[in-house]
């Protein structure tokens, strides 16, 4: 496995790539960033978080879906809660995850190529 | 170095991430796509083709702006070319790169929040 050091979204936010040429520390932060999206299983998960009710799932809902151990879904999550996509809550038993509004989008900004 | 079996950026094309909830096959191609960009070479690569003079570099110009070798160099080119971020055209002994129109923007889209 491969550590990553992941740069939360926020810091490498939001002039588009294609608008000016990237430093060496800028490109270095934005693939951090982007390389806890870089996974299958972090996609997948991005992706049922957002589709759940009230736009938050619980850990335990996430395990039957991607296939994976409660070990694996759990470091999964923590990547991308590091790297400022999901907010974590703790309630009882069970940690949930919700979706921190507008980082995906600042992705998206980041693409944008005019 | 990790072998990277990139997917063409049109084929993970452009229902965003949140909409609905990613297939494993989808969210395998998604991946592919999103690590050819998550590398800092290769950010700045895009970055430096689309700030040159007609949206073209030559290979040679690129070498010094990024402090590598050549074939390190060719080697992060050709997996943004085989992405679909890339086009490469050879003209005399150099090839030339251009962005792809409309890759970035397919990215920028997987990643729109709602």
């Amino acid at each position: 496995m491969i550590a990553l050091e992941v740069t939360d979204v926020s810091a490498s936010c939001c002039t588009p790539l294609v608008r000016d040429t990237l430093t060496a520390e800028a490109a270095d932060e934005l693939a951090h960033t982007i390389k806890a999206l870089a996974d299958p299983t972090r996609l997948r998960l991005l992706s049922i978080v957002a589709a759940s009710d009230g736009g938050e799932a619980c850990v335990c809902d996430l395990i039957e879906p991607v296939g994976l151990s409660q070990p694996t879904v759990s470091h999964h999550l923590k990547v991308l809660t590091e790297a400022g996509f999901l907010a974590r809550t703790k309630r009882g038993t069970w940690a949930y995850y919700a979706l921190v509004p507008g980082a995906l989008d600042r992705v998206s900004q980041l693409f944008v190529a005019s």
